[in-house]
């Protein structure tokens, strides 16, 4: 069995990650987590490719892709988590499992965030850990693919 | 009296018909559908101009192309029906008609697809059909044409 | 295979066609529309049975008798849409396929419009080409009935 | 100038008038009211015509035979002012000049009583002083008659 | 004491009990509750008499003569149940106790149908027993006759 | 049995009637319409006592006196009848009949005028008359007043 | 075929009844109505145990034992009703049979009784027939066991 | 450093785990979660010590306990989480860090599921895993201790 | 340290007091409840200045003058309570605390209210004991100007 | 007449009082409320009983206990004064004036927090002065009990 | 051409500009404002006239007095923004461009805040500047009287 | 001092200013009003750099240069102001004043444009002059960095 391909997708803004209110967010990089997350994937056995834009329509093409390519997605939509139907028919129609992550804990900002087009189609949510919320949302995805016999 | 020509914009995620979810959406692809309308169109005088993008963005260019090269558009703008103001106003700048198309019955899905920005601005709307929804609008909005006198 | 039997059904005020507020409606008058659809269905291989009534109990009556003599519905249930569960419950017990069709895009119109309580029961819509409405709605359900092998 | 003629037209339950419920809505008949129009409507000139039914659609009905035929409605759509569609699409069509009546104060009874359809298509609204509701009814509606030159 | 009269009304598309849609509502027909009803009213002591109608007015009106002539009332309103305020005011008017019945388990099913605009003037409610629901109705509102003397 | 008093109680801007948009209001002015109620009431044995205020409190002291001093109240709350809890107290404190009056049809204005907080302690209203809108109400006021024998 | 089963289930304030407000409730203790149900139960062919309590996690568990143990439920969770998914979850999880029950008629009461968290797990409802209501509503779910051959 | 302990909470129903429903939430027992985590805490550091109530109260009691015991919560209020101000306040009182946990992806149930009272005063939560729910959440607050420098 | 001063300021319609609706509010006068609190002030060490007015605008100007010169206030907003954002300023802008006070229990009359523009910037509500409402909202807010300091 | 009786009802986590968050509660611990209380009552002639729990039926049965055993209740809800139903139907059952007590402004806080499930059923409330909330509270029930010369 | 007046009306609180809660509003009082506007206005050809009041009525009566009298208004109706419905009709029938100022970013305060009943018949808004939101008010204002030919 | 940097920002649409609906947005040219901010940002002393899309992505990037580049943005969204949470998230990271920017009144518009996601994180608003907000947005942004002393 060849080593899964999982893709990370990251939203609007997230390239500020380490920049941008840190005392919300924290100081890691999105290209130190993008590392971590390609460590962790090699000692599960399954290799992780890492995407971000700013722009909706680019997201919707990367989820796309990972029909076919992929077998498993952790996405992060940002601000389009919010607001975007297109990224939603994109995960439906991609026909893998998604995990939907957040750096911080939705329920705690603006009453507008606690509202998610995305999770109705996602397999689960990880939220609130800051970086480590990609982490356990890596080891959990992968959890799932050992239960259905797609990861060794 | 030259043919018109009719714009049809396709909205994120049509680029995959006939792919995703065929139970829903039958499995005649986009590029199948723009034949066909192409053929349809020359029967019945017109000349059809079609364009797809996940971009949003991509899309509110397309439809301010038509202010003054089309006389029509059908436009399906997918997943940014729901969501989008942009493309709302750029069919009000176009100053041409447009009908809205779906594939599927919207009512029969989720509650958040009964909101339509762009119905406002559309001459019409046909949905539920599968691909023939393009086809039975393209008929619609050439009768509308005729009776304005704009094609013979 | 006999002709099958399509059934026309005009709601409250529809009577009144090519004489209340022209402007939005057209001059056409509903005999005249029924005419045409009898025209058209003979050339499609249908026979088209039309009728009109101010009643909801009438109208649900007629969609009953749709059940085991008809093999598809075209309905306009005027300002019945907005307010019948009882049509909406005799749609589903006919079960055949049916369409909603209404003159004028009822989107541009008052908020109350905007619900339909047959919508969702209904194979397909098609609203805002005026007395074309229908004609395109007879096209539609006809390509529906071919797909599904009852119509040569 | 002939005498104008104004439609009375009396919704559901209102044929139990002076039986139902007495303490709310006094102890006179629909006859009696309907006589007492009449008196009235012959010394300001008019002709009144009554006309009470229990079927939505019978009230939709007559009032399209205003059209043409009156010059104005007093109506009192009962129960079905806060469900009907159809009457106020009537209503519309009619073109003359209608006026709401209700015996009691609707504002003191269920909130559901508070939504008219109808009061959007009236030229006024008379409510709460029982069966005089619809004596100075007449009396608003002749006066405006009058100011339109429609009355000597 | 003679024995006393129960009306027995059922709304529209009842017509087709047995009919339409037999895996929600069951094989039974409206024709045979209504002999099961009348047996087993006999044997209680009260005269049961049934009525149907699609048409809301002659709901309205089979419900007013009960006031006189019948000493209880049992009303499954169809579709009528979510939308007529006409029937309420009917079941008011009429100044005796009335049980509203339901087949199916509203609850169950789409969210219109959890409002009744019937229920805040009825004695009681029974809903989801199927064809029993009439028969425990007929026993429960029996039970409230006698405790009130009106039933030996 | 004296001349029984009724208070006319004017709210904002009706100071300008006759001069602000008289395509809404007409041309009469409101001195014009007080003198009409003061000859009619007359002729119906009332005296009548007219007041205006811009101040919402002012129209809340006047409401105040009419209790012991007047046998009923005309009230046209103006912009204050959407928003006043502080009339609608002293209305019920004044515990004499009050008629709300509207010179025009509220349900054809802004949404935000369809909600009245006065309707509830009032005996009646009249709306859309125009400047008769007072006349009407005073002859039905001084109806209800001779039903309770307080007018001869 | 051994005897099924029945759990009768009262929440909180129930143990008061036929002290508390006796004009609502009546005068019938909780002792007298579950006396009343074991007998109709042994002529049913029945057994019947009853339970109270004050405690909502006490509800839950004795729910939960009805799973392998009863054959249905009567349950009246008296102000849970409206507030708590825990019970509706227990219901759910049991995989019997489930009768919702109500002494009064919860229409007629304060608008959050309207709302039911337990409705939408449970096979029927009875409510409004005071004690009553709980009789009816055995016979009821002795009915639904013998349609389903549980019961001879 | 002694090993910091950990409660973990469960709430109603969520004895029945194994046994309720496997199709949602699979085939694993609350004690082999309880074992399992308790192994898996060894390893990480910490002592586990694990707790389940049907009773909204006692997990009010339970989540107060932690206040100077523990120094972190896993909580799955179960049905309470949508519905219970109480355990919420228990765990700002208790001013350590929680972790909400879910077994399965409340977005996908009923919409009365998507509210989550304790949401706003936790650290994070974790959604949709089944039982691996609560290893990767024991997994995150475990990092969120040693970032704290409260775990080595 | 000099006596404090205390506000009191009594809103609309409160000038009735004793006379109006005197089975809901007492009997009791304004002038009555104002010498009590004088009498009471006294003997807790401060002094109380009573003001009242039917006009809004006016009960702003005294709010604001409390500034600097009392201590705090007790406020009876009545009907301006649910309507006026003008009075919540004021009180915010005094800078010195404030008790809201209310005769009787608000939330057993009209839904509207319920809604408290004040009670948001208000240190405390006393509601419901009738004129000792007053008083014991007195004795309140000496106890909070003793925990201060600000009293001896 | 011998000393009447009065329950005060703590709800949950009001054993922490005097622990949890004291820069919101302050630092008096719920046994010093209870003292105090208790010599208060002394003061006027009640005997105060105390009771604290944080189980939502244990306070259920509490309040049903005042009945025939008290003359009044103090109760602070907690968190259940939000959610529930049940302590609602124990204070309307009991019979006996209740005074809601809480300790700060909950308008001051999170939107859930302002609707009280009790206000409806109880004489008064007091809330925001801190633990003197429950000594004024005392004061006024106590004036009430005189009043009805329930208390010399 | 003579030059034309402007009207700065300023509502309830602004007297209190510069001492209440600068930290929001800032230390410039509302006299200095007046000034600044004078002296702007004599630049740029028009005269202001300034105006404050506490009470809304005679907001109405000076907005009412710019009618034939000013050629525009810069008004800060303060909390009577979001309540009052008399201003706005004292605005649409002055006739005259106006423009609502307001010193803060109503949208970073609370909720209510961010209605407002005067926007709708406003020709433009300006809000948080601080002071100069007036001045830049007065600008556009200007510029848009000379795009009318009306200042030179 | 180096003379600032200011963005302009204009969003979808707006590129075809001067064209589009003249009788609402007038008929100057986007480059006409960028020219003009160009040369008075010259006589403010700042340097004004101005940039459109229509793609939501791009104005996302284009803001989050402004950090560290620029010292204020004024920003137009064009329809992207009521749908786009990615563009507010910029706006806050990147942690410079922001000035919401419209051309015309969006209170006279849909309702759907009274929603704005970018309001909040704004430092202030101009909407309604035409063209010549973005001036006078220019000089209140001007104002507000001189009162920081970034302008001299």
């Amino acid at each position: 069995m060849p080593a899964p391909t999982l893709f990370v997708i990251h939203g609007p803004n997230l390239n500020l990650l380490g920049v941008r209110e840190p005392h919300i967010y924290g100081t890691t990089t999105l290209a130190e987590i993008d590392e971590e997350l390609a460590r962790r994937g090699q000692k599960l056995g399954v290799q992780v490719v890492s995407f971000q834009s700013n722009i909706e329509g680019e997201l919707v093409t990367q989820v796309q892709r990972a029909r076919g390519t992929a077998q498993g997605i952790l996405i992060n939509p940002g601000g389009y988590t919010h607001t975007s139907v297109a990224i939603r028919d994109a995960i439906e129609a991609a026909e893998v499992p998604a995990v939907e992550v957040h750096l911080s804990n939705l329920h705690r900002r603006e009453p507008f965030r606690r509202r998610s087009f995305v999770a109705g189609v996602c397999l689960a949510q990880v939220a609130g850990f800051g970086a480590a919320s990609y982490y356990v949302a890596l080891d959990g995805l992968c959890a799932h693919l050992r239960s259905k016999g797609l990861l060794s």
